[in-house]
């Protein structure tokens, strides 16, 4: 679940998300955006329960849900079986999975595809903030006595003239801008460097790690990837985090995963359920 | 799940189960039958998870999935886009909803339908052990030399003539068989009392109560039962314990659904995930 500013993204829907959701005391009502990556059952088996959910509450705000090419005639065949009257109405997006596309954009935020190598069409996400006006300095209005129609060229990063001919330079007028923050989400996926220019930058990079480098065989077989190459592509991609998850059970103790990832890339965390990593607001110049 | 002699049942399976079962640790690679109640998601919605977990470690052994008509289509819906090439067979038994059926039936154990009045086709499933053949007391066969070919005789009931003619009472020469025992579930119903009869002097009867008396109209409307409407069942039933569960999320607390029930049929127990409750073997007259 990413909160970008209050706004509820569900990445992915495996069997059981409702419960985790309440367990970790979730408003779930808030989600209006569910991405899936892929039709595999670990990635959506839970979206049709959060669906019954939804409408046992009574929800009303249209749910959009965003997925691959078949993800429409699985969700209508589904409804077909279990709920023709739902309180609300299900707005399917699809997407094309060869390319990077923008799959949503507002004031607010940017989402964009990230082609992956699976055994079925599967993309990542990509989040992105939207860079916000600059704040202007209340004091530099009144020093200058500046009108209201220039106010909105200043923030866009105009310098402003007095009319004294007297030029200004923006940096004096405004505040820094707040760095515009970014995730990335990629799973399931073989290793692919197409990866890296899409989340270059990013605050932080989840990427799925299913085998350790000694199953590098199995990774390849099975189109997944290795702790070491999913770091592989956080040092490239220059990110500044990179979460890794998404382990097989076969390893008995997880640890291993994270010490084989660190050794490319320090910065690497394995991720539990239920934890919670946050990017600062703050105000300078933006990687992305 | 309904242990019976190390043969594993399942009796619905909402979204969660294989988590459920992974946590109390069942091995549920021994799960060969699934009885589905009804085709409403919180009795179903595990279901293709645990097809694609048993298709991940390679089971072999067919899955007998029973339900109402619905469920094959379901289910052929579901493999389609899941699941073309499952490493083991399923195969699907549909069960009308309108009269009691017996849908199962072996050396050791009966599963009979039981019809009950939800919103959809709904059937609960009486369990029942068969009767074995007597056990033979060793030291008669030795006493009265006994040839072989009276013996399954004996098992079976019949007196023994000995070759001077005389004859020995078969309460002699056996130990008396044992009690077949017997398990009953109806979720989700309306009080009905059509079901009286099925699951008379059971052993353990689990009866659905989503709500307390207080709400028996919202029960009505929605074809569920109040904890004391399920007491009463159990006591016209006569069974030997009741177990209620399915409690309305509207609740704070479930204790006092306990309270309703025990005061119409004080053997009444509340359950929580991962309870479990033991039917002895024992010698005996059975109740049913």
């Amino acid at each position: 679940l990413l909160n970008a500013n209050e706004r509820f993204f569900l990445i992915d829907c495996g069997e059981g998300t409702q419960i985790q959701l309440r367990k970790y005391r979730i408003r779930f009502g808030k989600i209006n955006h569910i991405f899936i990556s892929h039709l595999h059952g670990d990635h959506i088996f839970g979206l049709f329960g959060l669906i019954s959910s939804f409408n046992l509450v009574g929800r009303t705000a249209t749910l959009h849900i965003f997925g691959p090419d078949q993800i429409e005639e699985l969700i209508l065949d589904h409804l077909k079986f279990f709920q023709n009257d739902l309180s609300f109405e299900i707005a399917v997006h699809k997407f094309q999975h060869h390319r990077p596309a923008t799959i949503l954009k507002d004031s607010n935020v940017e989402v964009i595809t990230i082609p992956l190598k699976h055994r079925v069409p599967t993309c990542g996400f990509l989040f992105r903030e939207m860079q916000v006006p600059r704040n202007i300095k209340k004091e530099m209005v009144e020093k200058y006595s500046i009108p209201i129609r220039d106010i909105v060229k200043i923030k866009e990063g105009k310098d402003y003239k007095t009319s004294q001919g007297k030029t200004i330079p923006n940096s004096e007028l405004t505040l820094p801008p707040f760095r515009t923050r970014s995730y990335a989400y990629c799973s399931d996926t073989a290793y692919s460097e197409d990866v890296i220019e899409i989340v270059k930058h990013v605050d932080i990079l989840y990427h799925e790690t299913t085998f350790l480098n000694k199953d590098k065989d199995l990774a390849a077989e099975t189109l997944h990837s290795t702790s070491r190459e999913a770091a592989e592509i956080a040092s490239k991609a220059e990110v500044r985090k990179l979460l890794i998850g998404h382990f097989s059970s076969r390893y008995k103790s997880y640890d291993t995963f994270e010490k084989e990832a660190q050794e490319v890339f320090p910065e690497t965390t394995a991720v539990n359920d239920g934890d919670v990593f946050s990017v600062s607001r703050v105000r300078g110049k933006s990687m992305t």
